[in-house]
């Protein structure tokens, strides 16, 4: 099972968290698990535990995210790990050194994690191949292809509400083309064995050789919905709309928004997620972002606890070790 | 007394901190009161308090301010809170996300507190109408409006070399206009009942409803400073010559600038207070910003103890904890 | 011994630490020696000591250095204190404040040590003139003046290879003119008792009255090589190559480039060491930077060590505390 993944160990064990592609059901639900005794830190007077004490984590943002940066920040600093923020691009490029020059300098500096962003597909497995066998490297998005963390924290949150995965339909709605997201997401819903997948979007955002991945594309949203648990909605970059790509922003609302009268066609108990941060009136209406069936608010929240029981992992620490609940 | 006041919880006690007016005169005496257990641990060789550990803390910069931050930021650690740096306009706007929905996100993340300085009046009420009802607001400064804490850092240090305010006499010279300082100060030492305020200054820096404050206003600085124990004088923003509103640096200089002659009109044992940071030879000379009189540093220090109680008190850690003196 | 050196306080012991030049040779064995202590906390699974918990220590940095600021981050966290990291230039300067106001206010809050950097030769010096008497200032380089703490983990590092410092030949190659690391190494080589300290450089970028610091100068680097145990080699600043300075960057490799030939005039165990970040194929060929020989990233784990030493020693804890082995 663990073959030559650079994801694990030898025995197994969580060491990288780069893609979900790679790795297996049991161990996406034992991170589930994991991340379930993170959940209630949040709500705890007293909102850390000495999990991670006096391990060093480098932020390495090569594309600026204060939102991502900021949770993981977050979660390095409830496991009381020590967090240093780089901006990495900056420090890299204008002395002219290399970057495996800069990987090698903090791995020196005894880091114990890089959690990495970067606009190029495949940085993070790239970094991860440079570094040296003690650090850990945490993929917080590269380029079109992974963003892994994300797409735990959507199945904590499908999770928490539909507890069987293997019944539900769920639409991811919109740029599937540009999302690192979407791509995290069918792996981890095929993986955790979902009933179906539906892609819904305009031609001109949806990979062509998207149906490879086992999903369902549909470009009339009314008929993609119907009978659909879960919608995930992927936020429109405005600046795709001044290429050709796109018709106006209004036109796209018209066909792709996800407006009341449209998530009719869903179960009733529909859910609707979004990666955030949302574009009200384009992607979504305002209506349905802030309504009942929305559970966006609550992805936030579970991208701590994710965060926290993955960064927890690589490091080698499991749920057996029940630190958590002191 | 608590009545509909946005700032109080249902028995009383402080939720938020976002303006002097609206409190009481109680209310100030318990924060000076509190702060004095904190005006030592600066001076301590540890100086940490365990007071709010696991708690985080979000500074909400919308307008840049280094020395305020970092005395907020100092506080927070002193606290043994988490404290989260957030370059809030540039995390907001860049993503086309609005205020409210950034609000929420840092809420769902299990923020306690939120320390906002914004350019426009009113924006930390504004916040405060926003948020979920587990998060407290402190204003760092909101427009012309108020900067509360510092006005009570004013009121510390008046405290420290005067006892009694109902005695006083206090002068506040400068850019009234334009300082949410002067109205913060203004609304303490009414509500601690000090014998009078006057207000020292050109014409076209006074407002003209000022005297509804109960002030006394004065356009000759040495009949405005007679007879008086605490000056406070107000840094005069540079930028501000460039208008019409003033004549040249040298000019205003001559006529509100705190010279050691000027100053003996006061009281012989007067105090001399800036909120900093100051400009020698325009408001003030530097023989009376450095001279004995002057208790500008000390407004710095007790400015950390002051943050450090009120931050305390709006988490629901009042004196009667005790935990202070560990 | 002691005299009126401003590094050191009454008793003898560390106060500030500004330049090796005015330091003795059984210090600089002190704080080898108690790095020496540091050296392996690193490599523990718990990353951390109280020695400076509860003390305030402020980065300022009015010359941007990620890599070195990073390093003290890192030694400060390391040793439980708390960080402020100041964008100090910019504090100080967009408002108009002058800098001494700059660091009362920080002393005013209580900081315990400033960190500086400057891009003016002697700003250490100037700095500690004027603090309070409780601060300790510590200098991160200083124009073409000092880098001391580099020096000492250079002396660390050599330490670690060679022990016994009376023996050897130190080779020093590149642009001496404008290296504030070559200064602080030559002195802190000469007061440690090393045989020989040679400099290799070209006739423009080696200071005309070097000799008079008791080294030999070369500008052979083959002849400068012969028999060396250490060669130290320093950064080529790229934007020297445009002026009048220097040839080609490929002339200059040509002539003064480490590369594992030319190494091989040395002795068979030397070592190469630089200060980084490395300019591949410019200073130094990549055979010899990833070689054998190369202990460049040991230098950098040294570099915490040291830090950590130094940091601990000028706030008065010592080895005698015995407080590192907990």
């Amino acid at each position: 099972m663990t073959g030559n993944n650079i994801q694990l160990d030898k025995t197994g064990n969580l060491k990288h968290f780069l893609s979900i592609e790679g790795l297996n059901k049991p161990l996406l639900q034992t991170i589930l698990d994991y991340a379930e005794s993170f959940a209630t830190v949040g709500e705890r007077p007293i909102k850390k535990i000495p999990l991670l004490r006096g391990k060093t984590i480098a932020n390495l943002f090569f594309e600026p995210s204060t939102r991502t940066r900021t949770t993981f920040e977050l979660a390095a600093k409830r496991l009381s790990a020590d967090i240093l923020n780089l901006n990495i691009s900056t420090m890299a490029t204008s002395k002219g050194e290399i970057l495996s020059d800069t990987l090698h300098t903090l791995e020196a500096m005894h880091c114990d994690m890089f959690v990495v962003r970067h606009a190029n597909s495949g940085a993070a497995h790239y970094i991860t191949s440079q570094v040296a066998s003690h650090i850990s490297v945490i993929n917080a998005g590269d380029g079109r292809h992974e963003h892994p963390t994300q797409a735990m924290l959507d199945m904590f949150t499908i999770r928490q509400h539909k507890k069987d995965f293997t019944k539900l339909s769920v639409a991811i709605v919109g740029d599937v083309l540009h999302s690192r997201v979407a791509r995290s997401d069918i792996h981890a819903l095929n993986m955790l064995g979902v009933n179906e997948v539906r892609i819904i979007g305009p031609h001109t955002l949806i990979p062509k050789d998207i149906e490879k991945l086992g999903v369902h594309v549909y470009h009339d949203m009314d008929k993609g919905l119907e009978n659909i648990d879960v919608v995930i909605m992927l936020r429109l970059q405005r600046e795709r709309m001044k290429g050709a790509l796109l018709p106006t922003e209004n036109e796209y609302f018209q066909r792709y928004g996800l407006t009341s009268k449209r998530l009719k066609n869903a179960k009733p108990n529909v859910i609707v997620m979004h990666p955030g941060p949302i574009n009200r009136g384009v992607e979504i209406d305002s209506n349905v972002a802030d309504g009942e069936h929305s559970v966006i608010l609550q992805q936030v929240s579970h991208g701590i606890a994710i965060r926290m029981a993955i960064m927890s992992m690589v490091m080698g620490r499991t749920s057996e070790d029940g630190e958590v609940k002191s």
